[in-house]
């Protein structure tokens, strides 16, 4: 996927927050994405506070790449994708995070991608606007549709990075276990419910199928099972356990 | 969707920093939200930072709860999710921000969920997500798996409220133009392409499926038909007048 790495690039607007760059460089990293353009850097701009929001991806923000404008930022992007919360007169055709991401990893391959982000009071001017092909809006609800700069680099780059398809979740086999050591389970659990005095056989098959309700309701891998009928099996030495002593003294109460 | 925005809380386990309950607060009105509880709260939380990355998410600050433990936090809770970057023993039936949204979707009809965040250092710890039922991993680079809390927060809730299916991206009705009056549209500017000169009869089949191509390739609106139709009939006027003193004046030229 060195396409993807190597063809997107996340383009701040005059921003205003160092906190945020920083910020926007750790999001960015999550992604595994590491080219960052600033285009119209203001000379009060904190950059110690973005290195310390950066935290561990400092990395993105030295390498970060510094232009006068918009226009040059993406002058040699082939896509390029502005953010916007208002819409509006050329605002209106929008598209959301999810369906430019899968676009963005799609066309990656031949093109050099861009998504633009407004500085954090006003957002991108209708003149820069102009400039991008594709406005994204980022869903949020309509009563605080202002989102954190940082935080919607973070969605929109998130969205790009599970359309790349590289994100493999860990997870343990979670095979199903087969049903015939499923019922062996079911059984042995029948007859140590029955050792313990859990139940009598005429409450058994009810009980059984309540148990069976609650124990089918995820996955039961084959580990799972043999925890369960380790379980069933030591219910049933503990009772025989408590047994053992009553079995073998002389039973002198009534 | 009232289940949705009052059955879902966000908890923050034993946080370090002000800006991230702060923008925490943001990201959970973005997706609607307004249930913040922080579980362990530490005597030196600076709530001035917390106020300022708010914003205009203060309500939300204020009207936090505050627990002394997570098992205090969840305890109304039927469906708990912890969050964690780390995966191994007890951690490793992990789910995404995606499918967990979709189920807590559903589940928020009927049950109380909480979404359960650990401190930045050090996430949660094993007996915390012994409380947590699911657990979610976000996806992120394999190089860089540290997630900002705020924005770990902010996928998760933005996965929840895309899930909700509550967005309604602005869009225009961007209905495709009827078929006749594209075709109306091609023959006004293959007649406008010849008054104006920009093609000759022998050449124009040719230059017409390349325009064909070219305005074929997004969607086009009635609107945008009619948009492309008045240019052509422009530039026939404009190439009419322009011929007009010709026309009318006597050919001096050979």
């Amino acid at each position: 996927m060195s396409a993807y790495r190597d063809q997107i690039e996340i383009v701040l607007v005059r921003p205003l927050y160092g906190g945020n760059v920083g910020s926007v460089c750790r999001a960015m990293m999550n992604a595994g994405l590491h080219q960052l353009v600033i285009a119209g850097v203001r000379p009060e701009m904190d950059w110690g506070e973005a290195r310390k929001m950066a935290y561990h991806a400092s990395p993105v923000l030295n390498a970060r790449r510094e232009t006068e404008s918009l226009a040059e930022a993406v002058a040699e992007c082939g896509l390029v994708a502005g953010t916007s919360a208002r819409l509006g007169l050329y605002r209106s055709h929008s598209q959301t995070p999810r369906s430019w991401g899968r676009k963005a990893v799609e066309q990656s391959a031949a093109n050099r991608i861009a998504v633009v982000f407004g500085p954090e009071d006003s957002g991108l001017t209708n003149e820069e606007l102009a400039l991008c092909a594709d406005i994204i809006q980022i869903p949020s609800a309509p009563e605080y549709t202002s989102l954190n700069l940082a935080q919607a680099v973070m969605v929109c780059v998130y969205e790009m990075y599970v359309a790349s398809d590289q994100f493999e979740p860990s997870e343990e086999p979670s095979v199903e276990a087969p049903s015939a050591l499923r019922e062996k389970m079911f059984e042995l659990w029948h007859d140590a419910l029955m050792d313990i005095g859990f139940m009598k056989e005429d409450k058994a098959t009810h009980m059984m199928m309540g148990l069976r309700r609650i124990l089918s309701r995820g996955t039961l891998t084959e580990n799972d099972v043999k925890i369960l009928m380790g379980i069933a099996r030591q219910a049933q030495w503990a009772a025989r356990e408590e047994r053992c002593p009553e079995d073998a003294s002389p039973q002198t109460e009534p």
